[in-house]
């Protein structure tokens, strides 16, 4: 079966998830480019922190996969969110027929640091997604955007419905007629994007892009796709485990880790893992190789010029936080140790999430139970030596009131995660 | 009585609702900082076009007024969106108690004239309004902001509901319980932030706008009021009337002028008014004179920290397009002249809007009816020879498909309106 050759653009496609899918769709027989400013190598140096998995040079991972794969993947060096010129050059010239939007700061703790942090996000994040739409727009050109959100923009999965896939339906209570007339109020019912609550200035930003993505939907017929991705698990998938020069970023900082990566860290080095107040925090997890391969698919089921933004919840599993430590203890044997929460509020929050849609279409998701084992084997533990564990506790405050020091669950929360339960 | 001494800071004090509410806000004992960049001056080279009105500079303004109140205005020349540095600066330094922001570019058709237009828009107002909320969390100052947004945000206002001041009760249907088992599928009540449906990239930032202010002030107990205002008609009020080195901006071009001063400059120059189609689209208007009055009224009853936004509807009256042209005309004797809409879509539409907060703390509306006529006599007829017809065509396509030339709802919309009816 020949393979139709599609050419895409990866926009942040040197970063944690970027990077995956521009492997992914270069072996199934996508032209690449890879677009990123490497911006989230220079925050690595900022932090100082670093991947625990030696990753290469952007140069060096292209090369190497053309050694291995003889497919060859195009790099441009562009800031999307400031240079538009060279942004709008590049679809001019390449005319892709898809692109896959990656190239946004997306820690919520480093989104909360400082005056000067929040700033660069919402610059850094909302220019980036209206460059990219508005220069689809001024090319003329008729291509299918997919976008990586977050599922951390919702708040209100915990009044008793399952988080739908975008979109609400709600009744409203009307007192007038279509014409304007006065009338018995009567419930009229409504379709709206799915209301939204989030929790840091990152998960903000994500509600920026939603109302960007509704707008050139609907005023420019663009074709949209808006994946809210549950927290990412896992590092490598089936191409960047051919050749170690190909290994993908593991993040275990205070900032761009995960509780898992984390407590994966803590466990590998034989700490405690430490839970706080009762680890009650649910959070939606989606394995690194069902991620892009949910991306291929999103990009084989694009919308029509005119539809409104197809929206996907893109995870496969929930779990309680302390659930998750208990997982990981089991596993590798470590204690788990529960510390008390000195705020007042319950840190107990359920989630429900629907996600028939990647599942009715195909989706074998990859199960934590199955997978995490391999993780601690061939990430944690065979990378422990370059860990610096000093970076594991998180340090950004998220508002004035968390004075007396660090709010212990963004400890524990970290990376791209729905902060709405916990911030103060 | 002896009046209390608040001190303000006006983002945007320069421009047209923001330099009548200076004045307005000095003459009632506060103490004003004017704070602009003078972009909104560089857009009327930039377009050609100038003030119907001889504004003066801003240095003359603010020596004049002091000339003949007494009361001295400070005046910084800071770009907020570009410059937080100074932002913060100066709010370290003054220490306000308010601050009013009307520092955004405000035009829909200028929003829209092309991608620069678009990207300039989305940044400079995003920017603007997360830095003024950033350096008030970093100042550690309790102060409250009152914003201008526009009730353009909305698109829902014809399903026979009025707009509410801002928030909506809707009823979802859960089919789980708290605990997260499956129900009966169950009605729940929510409150929620109306949806929203912009239709221009000015209306948008609206939007994101709206977005920022309920993360900061549930984050940061920031107090914030969002005034959603109709359209502002009439140029001058008791303060700017003092002396004509005061005059208030009046703008009648395509991108800025809104329909009213459209057709006020065709009937003083002896042009029948155009109106296209039916004119059967209904907007909501206030007189300059209730828009400062609005303002103050907002800053006398602040939300308290940890409220949510206050959102008031700031308009007083609703008249479709046609109507308010027939009103002109017989005022001045001019022609009407309705010419065919090539468009398909129904240009009717509804606007149904709540505003009893500001009747219920004592507004007392002027109305079109009663001020028009002033209006023709003491700024259209009396400016007349200053005016440039070429300038009030409309020239800004919304989007690819409006390729007949200019849409001709936008010929009438133009200013500050909701475009949702009309692009397309
Ligand atoms: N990792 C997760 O668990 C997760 C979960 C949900 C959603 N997401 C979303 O997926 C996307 C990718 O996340 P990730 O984990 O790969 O993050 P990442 O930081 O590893 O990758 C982002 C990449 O984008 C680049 N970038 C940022 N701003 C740019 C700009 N202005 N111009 C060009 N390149 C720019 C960075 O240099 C980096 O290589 C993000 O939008 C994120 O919000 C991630
Ligand atoms: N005029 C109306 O009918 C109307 C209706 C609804 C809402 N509004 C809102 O009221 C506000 C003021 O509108 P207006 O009619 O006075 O507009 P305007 O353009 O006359 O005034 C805006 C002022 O802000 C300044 N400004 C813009 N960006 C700035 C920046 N980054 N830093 C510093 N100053 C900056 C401009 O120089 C200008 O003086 C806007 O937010 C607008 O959306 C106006």
């Amino acid at each position: 079966m020949e393979e139709i050759r599609v050419k895409t653009i990866v926009f942040g496609g040197d970063g944690f998830c970027g990077w995956p899918t521009a492997l992914h769709l270069s072996a199934r027989g996508h032209d690449i480019v890879i677009v990123d400013n490497l911006s989230r190598r220079a925050i690595d140096e900022e932090l100082g922190a670093e991947s625990l998995t030696p990753i290469r040079s952007i140069e060096e991972r292209i090369a190497a996969w053309e050694e291995i794969s003889g497919k060859r993947i195009d790099f441009a060096r562009i800031d999307i969110a400031q240079d538009y010129e060279a942004l709008l050059k590049l679809i001019g010239e390449y005319r892709p027929d898809s692109m896959v939007h990656f190239a946004e700061q997306r820690a919520a703790p480093y989104s909360m640091k400082s005056s000067a942090h929040k700033r660069y996000t919402v610059d850094n994040n909302t220019n980036a997604t209206n460059n990219v739409l508005a220069a689809v727009v001024e090319s003329g050109q008729d291509i299918h955007l997919v976008h990586l959100g977050t599922m951390g923009v919702y708040g209100y999965g915990t009044a008793g419905m399952k988080i739908p896939e975008g979109y609400l339906d709600v009744q409203v209570m009307a007192s007038e007629d279509e014409q304007g007339n006065q009338v018995e109020p009567h419930p009229v019912e409504q379709q709206i994007l799915y209301p939204t609550n989030p929790g840091s200035i990152y998960h903000m930003t994500k509600v920026l892009d939603q109302t960007l993505f509704a707008f050139y939907a609907k005023n420019d017929r663009l074709r949209i796709t808006d994946l809210h991705q549950g927290i990412i698990w896992g590092t490598n998938t089936a191409e960047t485990k051919l050749d170690e020069r190909l290994v993908n970023r593991f993040d275990y900082d205070g900032d761009y880790g995960t509780v898992l990566n984390r407590f994966l860290m803590q466990a590998a080095v034989g700490y405690p893992l430490t839970v706080h107040g009762t680890g009650g925090q649910t959070r939606a997890f989606i394995h690194i190789q069902d991620m892009v391969r949910c991306v291929e698919i999103a990009l084989q089921n694009p919308p029509q010029a005119g539809d409104r933004v197809k929206i996907f919840n893109q995870m496969t599993e929930t779990h309680r936080v302390r659930d998750l430590a208990e997982l990981i203890c089991s596993i590798t044997g470590a204690r788990m140790e529960l510390v008390p929460n000195p705020r007042q509020e319950s840190p107990e929050n359920d989630l429900h999430v629907t996600n028939d849609t990647f599942l009715d279409l195909g989706l074998q998701p990859t199960t934590l139970s199955e997978g995490l084992l391999l993780e601690v084997e061939e990430t944690a533990k065979r990378y422990r030596d370059r860990a610096d564990m000093s970076k594991i506790p998180a340090r950004s405050l998220w508002n004035r009131t968390t004075h007396e020091g660090v709010p212990p669950s963004l400890v524990q929360t970290g990376g791209d995660q729905p902060a709405a339960a916990t911030a103060g």
